[in-house]
């Protein structure tokens, strides 16, 4: 049933715009009233048109890598937008911008969505814009039809996404102290980084979050993989954020001359490696799942054409929904690289690099973000971010949910990325939706 | 039978030193003569004393790189060993230090024989110094005993062997013109390094030997195998000196982001090389001979744990005294790595690095090699060099033959590299008993 064209057929031109405020909140809208809509040009004009001004790159997308001047000038210009959707605006300790707009029930803790507006390294316009100015855009749709929901609303933009959800992690998990004298991709460590953008190093503990005073948290976001688009599906409904684990991987051999040294007695690392690398595929395919391993980096020292590899150095990266499955595939992978290593008489050795748990969705959200989603007549698909996200570390003191929309192509991380209009604009009205159904549904 | 003790025996107490030079080389010394002696301490003084401290490391070893100023310390030491050995000596114009001396008979070509003195960065003290030094004794020891050869004897102290045979291949085949301006180890372009060394780089031409000019050439040299080390042999003949093919060889596959991008979506260019690598070991060790295959070189890109390798840089190294094997393993491996490619949706291309062609060793001058270790009661085995030589570049315009001592444990280009004093003596004697039955079988 096309509930979208039902809708239109029985309201007509009733639009929420033209009802006072507090008269639709007290009526609560019934389940098949139509949502207020997400000025789609206007979205679309600040994205592309403003958004990706900020840090352009002359090849496409945009390097507005965290603590940057083209982060900072991007800021300026999301609290302007912020302003205009009638927002409070403060900046916590971590950096984070919070726009605030109070509910009608002041005993309620807040709903809160939003994202990220800083790139990796030569990224693309849509990893975190999309769902930043969305929640925006949800937030001044809301101002304009004068919609006043029960709970606070919070819009977070997050600082620090891409470097490793800085901004999202301080207020939630909190960091650990050495972590700010970590370098960021800006040049900056992370506490230059924190108070160049107007947040205080000093005082994090200040912006924590307690467990409870944030209702839920939604997100959207583009999929950044090509699931969606492959199965022509309109909307994700995320079912969790994979928990990510990396280790440096280092094979060690015998360096000695390529020339003089017959083919049998070699101990050569990088036939090692070779093997390695095809090992990790076999073992992480070899269940059935959802579950990622890749080999990123690879290099063999001394590194001469004429000189047999005497050290390889490389990486391990696993991801799963399931914290469990991937320490399982760690250990084969491990115990499978040491009988390749003890068989050609080479050595190696695993470094933890990094490690995120998986964040599962909570059920309360993934519900309403379905509704909003079948209420527009779009088809959905449950499915798991393969990529880290704020929702992550929000996850840890809240129910979180997220909305993704099609990737074309899959592309990520890279000026190619793309999404369609057509699928922003769904997306920040299933975003719209959901909040509502929120702030019907949660206590 | 031992024949070194029968010479012992018989001759006693005659030794060369005790017969005035002309009767000793009007009467031809009879094949079962004891040739004269190497002084082994001088020779080890010379070698471990003194050449080892021009470019001396902390850590061991040297670094003598070719037109540095450990290098014409280096040169100004030999130089005057030469001129104790009575040698006259001449630099020519590509930096070769040449030490001359006459012989009875006029019309004939010189005995050439000779090594380098330059080192790899972080090199050993062997490679090179042993036939420089090992040749310029052979010339004090005839010129102490008095001994006059029939030919003209000339001591041959390449320049830059290590960059690639440049004093070498200068006065033999010539160097392209566009090789002048590459770099070298020293920072010096080849050009002003020949200049640094008193050389002359626009009077090349000058410099180049014809075919003819030589009667033969002869260099002694470390293994920088293990082969005579592990079957415990003296001295090793070598056959011929290897050709050498390198490549740069490039996969492309996509990179994307490993976590949305599901294993069986991927265009990993890692995947692609890591079965190239075990692929070029399978073609090489797939015919019996002593062949050898390497992938010295490879890093993936963009190098990230959290990326799925778009690029991956490798390399292909082939070696064998059969230029026509090399071409052959060369296309099995070009197509084998076309097939990886196609079946994993990724491309590869080869692109020419470097080649050196096989030179074989003259049997008039391996067969003196072999007689004169026979007469001191050496084993040996005939073998081919698997790492280039000036030997390879002479071998264009005479007969030449080397002389291989043990390498300890087959360690070369490195501060381990290591033989031990009496293979050197060994190696010495041997080349020393070679040029004296150079002299009497060559016209």
């Amino acid at each position: 049933m096309n509930r979208r064209g039902f809708n239109r057929a029985v309201l007509g031109s009733l639009s929420a715009a033209m009802v006072p405020a507090p008269l639709l909140h007290a009526a609560r809208a019934p389940e098949h009233a139509a949502d207020p809509q997400i000025n789609g040009p206007r979205l679309m004009e600040q994205l592309l048109q403003r958004m990706a001004g900020f840090g352009k790159n002359p090849e496409g997308g945009v390097s507005r890598v965290a603590y940057s001047d083209a982060d900072l000038k991007g800021r300026e210009y999301v609290s302007g937008l912020m302003r205009e959707a009638q927002l409070e605006i403060s900046v916590d300790a971590a950096g984070n911008i919070m726009g605030r707009r109070a509910g009608s029930d002041p005993g309620l803790p807040a709903l809160a969505f939003g994202s990220h507006i800083d790139s990796v390294p030569k990224g693309g316009n849509y990893d975190g814009p999309v769902g930043s100015l969305g929640a925006i855009e949800v937030a001044r749709t809301l101002a304009e039809r004068r919609i006043v929901t029960r709970h606070p609303l919070l819009v977070t933009i997050f600082a620090n996404e891409e470097g490793g959800l800085f901004g999202s992690r301080a207020i939630t998990t909190g960091l650990p102290p050495d972590e700010l004298d970590h370098p960021s991709s800006s040049g900056k460590t992370i506490r230059e980084g924190i108070r160049f953008i107007g947040g205080d190093p000093d005082r994090l503990d200040a912006a924590r979050l307690r467990k409870g005073s944030v209702a839920a948290y939604v997100e959207l976001h583009i999929e950044q993989g090509g699931t969606l688009e492959r199965e022509k599906l309109d909307i994700g409904v995320v079912e969790g954020i994979v928990g990510i684990k990396q280790w440096e991987v280092v094979f060690e051999g015998f360096a000695n001359h390529a020339g003089t040294t017959p083919m049998d007695r070699r101990q050569d690392a990088l036939m090692s490696a070779a093997k390695y690398v095809q090992m990790v595929n076999r073992v992480v395919r070899a269940e059935p799942g959802r579950q990622v391993g890749t080999v990123g980096k690879i290099q063999a020292f001394p590194g001469a054409p004429n000189v047999i590899p005497g050290q390889v150095e490389a990486t391990l990266e696993l991801r799963d929904l399931d914290d469990r499955k991937v320490d399982r595939l760690a250990e084969a992978v491990m115990a499978e690289a040491r009988k390749i290593a003890d068989a050609d008489g080479t050595k190696v050795t695993f470094r933890p690099l990094h490690a995120n748990i998986a964040a599962p969705t909570d059920a309360r959200v993934r519900a309403p973000i379905t509704e909003a989603a079948r209420a527009l007549n779009f088809s959905t698909k449950v499915m798991p971010s393969g990529a880290g996200h704020d929702a992550q570390a929000m996850a840890q003191i809240a129910p979180v949910g997220m909305i993704f929309i099609p990737s074309v192509g899959g592309i990520s991380h890279s000026p190619k990325e793309f999404s369609r209009p057509e699928d922003i604009l769904n997306g920040a009205n299933v975003l719209l939706g959901t909040i509502l159904r929120l702030d019907r549904a949660m206590a």
